[in-house]
């Protein structure tokens, strides 16, 4: 991992952070991590995958086959196999990042004046290449770079965000994360949730228990909102009426955090956070959220208590989501009672 | 490292960092860890610690002896011995904080409704123990405990802060710190912001640069205050007048940012970050980012502009402070200007 660290811009500044070996991820990008860390266990996620408890009512260790499908339709095979993506994904995005973190690099600030760096756009398009190696017929929606696919319409859809919480990169802070999402006819099928400098990879499957590095994970109960502590990114996120909603929720908390990204829903899925509410996250910062959260027992929603719902297309508008994530069902009612969004 | 966390709550989250291994910081406590993460470069804090540039006037290599002072009347010697004392502080307190972490405890509310847990008062003893078995005459004010010394007042006084940033701790997010100094006749002379879970550590000593687990630190040119990029830990933490303030100075910056403690000052030292402003600050928390800042190149005072001074003693009261820092006193005198503050 250091050795990654001698293209450096001030001083020499080498990451301590040693990784768990994520081994298996992929054949050719991490041959060398799995020999420069021999002490840390070996995650393999083709075994985890296949381990991993499915809940869904239609299958049965007894009836388990080639032939076996989940609740959505889709054969276990193929999850696994869209899971084994995912990961190599959330690998070759990791492997960009950790180039770019915390070194000298170029700012870029987009139309809508949110910054961009050659760390979002490379990492990106290392994601677009192997999803288009491996899975011809998906298609891909981007944050940097839209919708790509030779149709208008496809059943499968990658939904890409290289680096959530860029501003939290470009200042060193490593709690940005890699978020990944798979649709199956609009419905979030696989969803993760990956922090490369800490190496921490939740991933949620639908149907599955939600892992954090191979370990499952579960949200915590909270009964009332007075014991919650809350995670927002930042209070300059809400515009006019969601600035009071918030506040009004916020009022209630036991206490309430900043300045987490994507990293609080991570948090909450691992039960170390109760509530999560922002606004105005694009489709690309939600939707991977939706497995990892529900397949930890938590609760996503709109503010209205709706399924947060985004049609894929070529002709895909920017869609702006009011999220709210609970731990536990019971403060997300409550949560929504106070924030009564129309 | 993994073995610590045995002892796990709801299930079993093994905490994937593998930090490098910081050698030799303490003689009782690490030789497990020396052999347990042989793959990274072992950082002797010792050898840094003597090598480290001293710009100091008084001294040069061909008149260093055993009897060379620092601009401060210490004996070389002696700031090497108080800096590996400090060292071993943040071995301790790092040591009891990695095992709570993500774990388990009870969290009490104190009188000002701050948390606490036994992470922070176990850590304290740890170090507090260390003090009194190798500095006797030293005395030591911390933040659970307060002033501990068998005078009213003495020369040097240790001021701990085993856990800034005890609620982000809580939660699951690794970004708070420990934070130990030492001041010599009310100057702080050694600085320390621990990160124990990354295995990052922060040291400024008077008349030497600031490190970052053994390299050298410099904080960054920034000429503008429209180019900064600001943190501080919450909007909810500026009251009053304070807030107006600080809302004049959020209003000119390029990125106000939050939810980031006492890491925020480390980022700024490491130059990932130009300015932090905050306030209602305690001693325990201020007093060791003052090396560490100003040993990088930073600037950092109160909102006047002033040197930030704590009467250490027996009767010292809770002092509260606003305090800024800055990586280029360009935009340190900018930021002034913008408080206005009386």
């Amino acid at each position: 991992m250091l050795s990654q660290f001698n293209f450096l811009s001030q001083s020499s500044k080498p990451l301590p952070f040693s990784p768990v070996s994520l081994h298996n991820q992929t054949l050719t990008l991490h041959q060398n991590d799995a020999q420069a860390l021999p002490f840390s266990p070996a995650i393999n996620y083709h075994s985890v995958s296949l381990k991993t408890t499915t809940v869904s009512a239609m299958t049965s260790n007894s009836n388990l086959s080639n032939h076996a499908v989940t609740s959505n339709g889709i054969s276990e095979p193929d999850l696994d196999r869209f899971a084994d993506v995912g990961n190599k994904l959330a690998d070759a995005a990791g492997e960009v990042i950790r180039k770019y973190f915390r070194k000298k690099f170029e700012i870029i600030d987009k139309e809508d004046l949110s910054p961009v760096t050659i760390a979002d756009r490379t990492a990106e398009e290392a994601m677009v290449l192997i999803i288009q190696e491996n899975l011809r017929s998906h298609a891909i929606f981007g944050e940097e770079n839209g919708w790509r696919c030779t149709e208008k319409f496809a059943d499968y859809v990658w939904v890409l965000d290289p680096i959530d919480g860029t501003k939290s990169f470009i200042t060193g802070k490593p709690l940005f994360g890699t978020l990944i999402a798979l649709l199956h006819k609009g419905k979030p099928i696989l969803g993760i949730i990956d922090q490369p400098v800490l190496r921490e990879r939740w991933i949620g499957i639908s149907g599955k228990r939600t892992t954090l590095n191979g370990e499952e994970v579960s949200t915590r109960t909270c009964a009332k909102l007075s014991q919650a502590y809350l995670y927002t990114t930042s209070p300059h996120l809400f515009k006019g009426d969601a600035e009071e909603a918030f506040a009004r929720v916020r009022n209630k908390v036991k206490v309430p955090l900043y300045g987490c990204d994507c990293y609080a829903y991570a948090l909450l899925a691992s039960g170390y956070v109760d509530l999560v509410i922002e606004s105005g996250l694009q489709p690309y910062d939600v939707l991977a959220l939706i497995p990892v959260i529900e397949g930890a027992g938590g609760v996503i929603t709109d503010w209205r208590g709706d399924q947060l719902y985004w049609e894929a297309s070529s002709d895909a508008r920017a869609t702006s989501f009011n999220v709210i994530a609970a731990g536990d069902k019971q403060i997300h009612q409550q949560a929504l009672d106070v924030l009564q969004w129309q």
